[in-house]
């Protein structure tokens, strides 16, 4: 199996590295022709469970975005995964990928958020979409070593041309080989009927931990020391769960005590948005919250709290 | 003159030591004992403009709040000065002024925020209540020493035993006295017949810069540093000014305009709830956002910025 993974962030060297390891045939595109020369120079170091596993450079290849389209868009590619924020989506579908969007290829996007996988539908409208959930913890500690925090899964689910936005179980033989492929390569992955569900649950989960510990910088289990802090998590689902509500969105059961059990199961952790605030970063908010505040118009709901966090969020570093 | 000092904070100390300095009777009482042996062993210095001014502790009386009462609540003092934070009036003054409240004191309350005035009076019947305000700088370096930041203003205005708050001037001799002896230690101050007007439109400066430069961790002047930023120190001037206009509380002309120029001449600033916050203490947003939610109650007027403003920072050191 052949798999182009765009973005060499934490996940992308945690995938290309494991999937390099086991045997398939990688090829990780980075966004500096530097961290691609690094990368040929020294591999991917993975740092789990205290041990260090150096992926040789010469076991996949490493490209730079810059020869994207002069190299053919990953035209022998069985899968792109697209693993990078939101942040970089936009330029770099509209830049890349668009080129070939007459061609057909099969596209797994790890992002957060919603809107992004209906944009690039329509951009790449020959394409096989797929969504991606993955609960992977991964910290890159330089621009070739990542930190292998946390097992997860990794749950696929295929995207329908057009209208209700996820395919029943489709299991194509193309489909059950990647999940058989990522399972060698050491991530625990299945494909999934209810991606929409696990979406918008991943996404209220998000938009209720995420911009709190930002803006009171503390880590995860921190939120749950108060009931001021519990109110305040309380009331931004509230608000979600009305816009779920009101445009037929499915999020299932138990939703809150499943926030609530993450918050207490990465108690240390510091959120991707945290960091990115304390890194003068530019935040996902945009994408989570901001989300929420887009499904709210679209569904006639207020939301008057993920609309002020997600502008306090975005007056944090300006 | 014979001035009490009620508190020993930056603005405590600053006003002991300047008054003492100049000759007037000065009484410091501090909440800790071990403040009092420390002020009674090395005095009061005072930082001003690179110049250390030694106040001599026998130069002024220092006591600790605990005896208050056996020493009979200052009852020779012309005017008590209370000089603490809103968080320190309640429990003092009710345990400590009240029980003092058939006789007659004159008591200058240094707060911002609104509402401990009117208490006040309530709890101490036969005493004249004084609003003071003042843009003076302090900051205290140690339990013994201030740095006198930058020259301000004090403006006092006199309560009416009730009914409608302030006194039309009154100028009584022991009121010009009162200012020829804040004057003499080197405070620029006077009588204002518009006290109202200046209390409110220090809160709602108040509401509009510190909690965003707590939240945001921020000096002053970097509130102003982008579209984003001034959008919602605007969207909380807004509801401000709305509660304002239905209770027909006078806040003058050009208060948007003061709020910006305050944060351009501040711009180095640290305000005292990024302090406040930064230390881990309690801040004062229940008496300054919180002052502006409750007007809104009492009013008729929605104020979900300021509210949810007021939940962020009551959950950032819980």
């Amino acid at each position: 199996m052949n798999i182009h993974i765009i973005g060499a962030g934490s996940l992308g060297l945690l995938y290309a590295g494991k999937l390099a390891a086991s045997g398939c045939r990688v090829t990780l595109w980075c966004r500096s022709e530097e961290q691609a020369d690094k990368l040929r120079a020294s591999g991917i170091t993975i740092e789990d469970m205290g041990q260090h596993q150096v992926v040789d450079a010469h076991t996949f290849s490493i490209c730079s975005w810059s020869s994207f389209s002069e190299s053919g868009g990953a035209a022998d590619a069985d899968y792109l995964f697209l693993m990078m924020k939101q942040q970089g989506i936009e330029e770099m579908a509209t830049e890349m990928l668009a080129l070939f969007g007459q061609d057909h290829r099969r596209l797994l996007c790890f992002q957060n958020g919603t809107g992004h996988l209906e944009r690039l539908q329509g951009l790449l409208p020959m394409w096989t979409i797929y969504a991606a959930i993955t609960t992977e913890g991964a910290k890159r500690t330089s621009s070739v070593s990542v930190l292998h925090a946390g097992q997860g899964t990794t749950t696929i689910g295929k995207m329908k041309p057009a209208g209700s936005p996820f395919d029943a179980f489709s299991q194509e033989d193309h489909e059950i080989e990647l999940v058989k492929q990522l399972n060698r390569a050491g991530f625990e992955a299945f494909l999934s009927n209810e991606m929409e569900e696990m979406i918008y649950r991943k996404l209220l989960m998000n938009a209720v931990i995420n911009p709190l510990t930002a803006l009171w910088r503390i880590p995860n289990g921190e939120l749950l020391s108060s009931p001021e802090r519990v109110r305040l998590m309380r009331q931004l689902y509230n608000e979600g769960i009305a816009v779920y509500d009101a445009g037929g969105i499915p999020y299932g059961s138990g939703l809150w005590e499943w926030i609530v059990s993450v918050c207490q199961s990465t108690s240390g952790n510091t959120s991707s948005m945290l960091k990115d605030v304390m890194d003068g970063r530019t935040t996902e908010v945009a994408w989570i919250n901001g989300s929420i505040v887009r499904l709210g118009q679209k569904y006639g709901v207020s939301v008057p709290t993920h609309e002020l966090i997600t502008q306090l969020i975005e007056g944090m570093n300006t």
